[in-house]
């Protein structure tokens, strides 16, 4: 536990200022005697269009002298696929070695679902965040011509399909359920499939306590929607984790309530979380975006950072905020000034 | 339009027996002045435990003569992961230049769905079937050492794409609303991903009636749970295409009703339809299983051949016997013999 976070913050473009706003207000009520430092960096969508840099040499030296990042979101319309997306994004997740990227999946009372009344949910995905077929090792040959060949290739390493797989094990361990599902694809990518359940197997020795089961992919999806509940802890591939997580946030209430972390859990670099939305450049500056996620993304960070009191509070205060909300439409920053307000209260007398 | 249809019937393991002699009923039942020869394959679990072949030139050879191809399930546990995908189902895809892999997912009035009341859902994925991720080009070295490296290699090519996208715009204008979506991954893959996209452009030039839009994977999973209607046409690649046409199924009633046709629209080879469950070895050999899906695959098997009025018959009886389903389960041929029944019922008067 730290007594002051230096804290890099990357509010980034359209909503990601307003959401990020929420975010570092919610984060001070919630600690005591703690000294949160903040450094904003100019990067995302504005940057790229004012020089054409999406992140430089120097920005990420700066970068990694932090504690820990707090992202909004990036992007306009007016960026070419891509560009942000490798260009900063993915590589901060690389350069910064965020081998887990972490998204929970919480059904919190009060939330319409679009599966009607599925039960209990609580799950956590334990994406692979710098393997897999983000490596960006792809190519094409002979663009635009009829005679055009466009591979691209995913990347697993026995070093980085361990390293993930043993996280997700010892968060399943400390979990009650004690439940890891492998989601992968292996009877069709055979080789990456086998490494995976192989490593899933051999790491299995170490945490017996924990039950293990395996689904393709396809089925996964099916599950999601069908039995929610089954899930505790998932681990898989950067690509299946990108397409399950957005499906997750989908049947927990939408990607307004999605938060993630891109951990380095040797802590060689400051970790980075962002809520899983984006920038949505059709509401933003209108005060109507739902700061929730970035909110349950500070919860995040302060957990990461051992401050699991503060994370607790946080917490609960967006659960409580939740089951309360009527149907009144809330600015962006009415929704930050309750959350910032219940998480004060809950402060123990100091 | 065709006065015999010779047939492969490749029933395979599990329920694959069950639900297509089902089929087989429904198929005779649906035709007038067409005589059906059927030529079974043993192909599948039972073989390979047996023989230690999948498919071998001489079954393919055989396999190529027949007009069209119905395909149950194949596999059990006892077969290694991969063996019977690569070496049977995935091999005839490939060998028989499969490349429209056509997904039809429509909400059944009365069909019980994990979503409520989503409204209707009527759309239709043509995935890819000879490239991406599935061509089989991955590799590894070091197996089983820390220095392993497992990779996957999707391959994309301009005459692969656009020959698919071509199939799909031609079915979008053939539709009411005339609407062709896109799903990939270009803010990622980008090589890939360009071409694709770069394709829909090109083509939709000589679709001028046909609307577009672009959806990443991750987003459509999140619209197939929120608003699957907005759904016309959706072309992808293989594994994106396999990933959400499960979900598909499942958001309209599962994959007991999923049917799906492997089709070579040059008529190079034939086209090969199966439902998208498995041999779900569990319920095996107890009459449990719904044979509705294979149904509906011989629907789209009588419309690839021509017989639109017989297809049009089973989607008809399928859809008012899902209307009329009690709560009393029925074994696998009391369905079939009432689909059979309902689709003789129909048949013109001669
Ligand atoms: C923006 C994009 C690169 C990113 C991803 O694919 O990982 C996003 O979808 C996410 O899930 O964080
Ligand atoms: C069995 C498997 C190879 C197959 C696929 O991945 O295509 C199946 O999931 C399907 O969708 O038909």
């Amino acid at each position: 536990m730290t007594r002051t976070i230096d804290l890099a913050v990357i509010a980034g473009d359209g909503i990601g200022q307003e959401v990020v706003a929420e975010g570092l207000k919610v984060l001070d009520a919630a600690l005591q005697d703690v000294t949160v430092r903040t450094t904003p960096y100019d990067l995302g969508a504005a940057r790229w269009h004012r020089t054409g840099e999406t992140l430089t040499d120097e920005d990420l030296a700066a970068i990694r002298q932090h504690d820990a990042i707090l992202l909004g979101a990036v992007g306009d319309p007016g960026v070419p696929s891509g560009v942000l997306e490798r260009g900063l994004l993915l590589r901060l997740r690389f350069e910064l070695d965020h081998y887990v990227n972490l998204r929970p999946s919480k059904l919190f009372p009060g939330v319409v679902t679009p599966l009607g009344d599925p039960g209990e949910i609580d799950f956590v995905v334990v994406r692979e965040g710098t393997e897999g077929p983000y490596v960006g090792n792809g190519g094409a040959i002979r663009v635009g011509t009829p005679h055009e060949v466009a591979n691209e290739v995913s990347v697993n390493t026995a070093f980085g399909v361990e390293r993930v797989v043993r996280d997700a094990f010892s968060r399943a361990a400390a979990r009650p359920r004690k439940k890891l599902t492998l989601v992968h694809k292996h009877n069709v990518l055979v080789h990456a499939g086998h490494l995976w359940r192989r490593t899933v197997e051999r790491v299995n020795a170490e945490f017996p306590d924990v039950t293990v089961d395996y689904l393709h992919v396809d089925a996964a999806t099916i599950f999601l929607v069908t039995d929610p509940g089954r899930f505790d802890v998932i681990v898989t591939d950067n690509l299946f984790g990108d397409i399950i997580t957005d499906l997750a946030a989908a049947v927990t209430g939408g990607i307004g309530l999605a938060a993630s972390g891109n951990v380095n859990p040797d802590g060689t670099a400051p970790s980075m979380f962002e809520p899983v939305h984006g920038s949505a450049p059709d509401i933003a500056g209108q005060g109507k975006a739902d700061p929730t996620a970035t909110v349950l993304s500070v919860a995040l960070l302060l957990a990461h950072l051992g401050h699991d009191d503060a994370a607790a509070r946080v917490e609960r205060a967006v659960a409580a905020d939740i089951a309360g909300r009527g149907t009144t439409p809330r600015t962006t920053s009415e929704v930050g000034d309750a959350l910032a307000a219940a998480v004060a209260e809950a402060l123990p007398a100091s």
